[in-house]
């Protein structure tokens, strides 16, 4: 792969479909995506989404297996260091943009030109639309009780090699998952900017204090948690 | 008040046309909303919705008023047993649907007739739109930082009474509310109900081990947090 995407097996055409699809729920969100909007943002004739899709759920359902795919991508069981793994992966959900809306793009692993915010937030779009609709249901349901095995599994690597504490690795995979969630939603919907930094703060006290076993700085950390001063997190 | 409600001032036209906005939301979501199908839900004539309201978003904008009463009525900062008001908030949230989809209509502060979890479906939805409308997300987050805010008042006023440990009461309160609302997303959302029980299983972690100080039983519940069984925690 020469462009850093990860192969599913699609067609160059389909391919150029799912990223105008991307860019039509970027700017449109869910409510508004019409096919109309998604062949504005195809480079090809509108016809050929028609070729490739008979209408605009089947896309949908296409394209929602795609950014699954991707975001699926970012963290792998099998990965040589468990804890490293883990921690790319809390880094690239906890991402922050900078002030002037720009994203930070330390994370190599971004699959969308568009960087990981608009790719989250898309995925935070079509998750909505679960309560309405039983496939899209099926399909999120999957992706994460998949990421979240994929962290206890991680979790459970670095116990059995002695490194963290004998704990419950679901458990800690579900708090985990619940931080990770809550600052996703609030970068996406923007309703309070303060959840964010003290998800930062609750995720990295996890991986720092609570799950390694000693050889760590937990007592700094703990005072840190007791105090209300948290705006130095992001350094 | 002779029904539960809460006086928000509204006529009563006002408060039928709320409730026929909340039943169409439930039926049709926030995509397919329109005054026809919210006039189909109202008794009276459809015309009386455009005397009140100019338009759909002016009537849901006073509708996101409602419910944002309503929700944040379920929690006072000076309620007069801080412990208490903080599970009984924490218990309308996570209150749980039968496996028959029935409300267990054991929480007495259930603003509508449709339910806790209709009402959750609501905010939900119209919490999602905060992406694409300034007006919507500025009444979230003030929505937000008030439950907040109200949970480390309560926290604090537990601290200061000594039966709750010198802790940071903001980063408690953040943690709890990203547990509550994992544990409401996923019943909304129906993507994982195990993060359900897990979601509720953290939150009386919090309430019953971390946050109080001695005479409870922590080694107990420290040892089935450290186990893989949590399949009775709705007990």
């Amino acid at each position: 792969m020469n462009d850093d995407r990860i192969d599913t097996g699609r067609s160059e055409t389909e391919q150029a479909i799912m990223d105008a699809t991307l860019r039509a729920l970027v700017k449109h969100g869910y409510a508004d995506l019409s096919i109309k909007n998604i062949g504005t943002e195809f480079e090809k004739s509108t016809s050929l989404l028609y070729y490739h899709y008979e209408n605009k759920d089947e896309l949908l359902l296409a394209f929602i297996d795609y950014v699954i795919d991707l975001f699926v991508e970012n963290i792998d069981p099998e990965a040589e260091d468990p804890e490293a793994e883990l921690r790319e992966f809390v880094e690239y959900v906890l991402a922050s943009e900078d002030e002037t809306g720009d994203c930070e793009d330390t994370v190599h692993r971004i699959p969308f030109r568009e960087g990981p915010r608009a790719f989250q937030r898309v995925i935070f779009e079509l998750r909505t639309q679960t309560t309405h609709n039983d496939a899209y249901r099926r399909k999120f349901r999957r992706m994460e009780s998949h990421v979240i095995d994929t962290i206890a599994t991680l979790i459970e690597r670095e116990m059995e090699m002695g490194r963290y504490r004998e704990l419950n690795a679901e458990m800690m995979a579900e708090n985990l998952m619940a931080f990770l969630f809550r600052s996703l939603d609030v970068q996406v919907t923007g309703t309070r900017p303060e959840s964010k930094h003290a998800m930062r703060e609750s995720v990295y006290f996890l991986l720092d204090n609570v799950m390694p076993k000693g050889g760590r700085p937990t007592d700094a950390a703990l005072r840190d948690a007791n105090t209300d001063s948290d705006d130095d997190t992001d350094t």
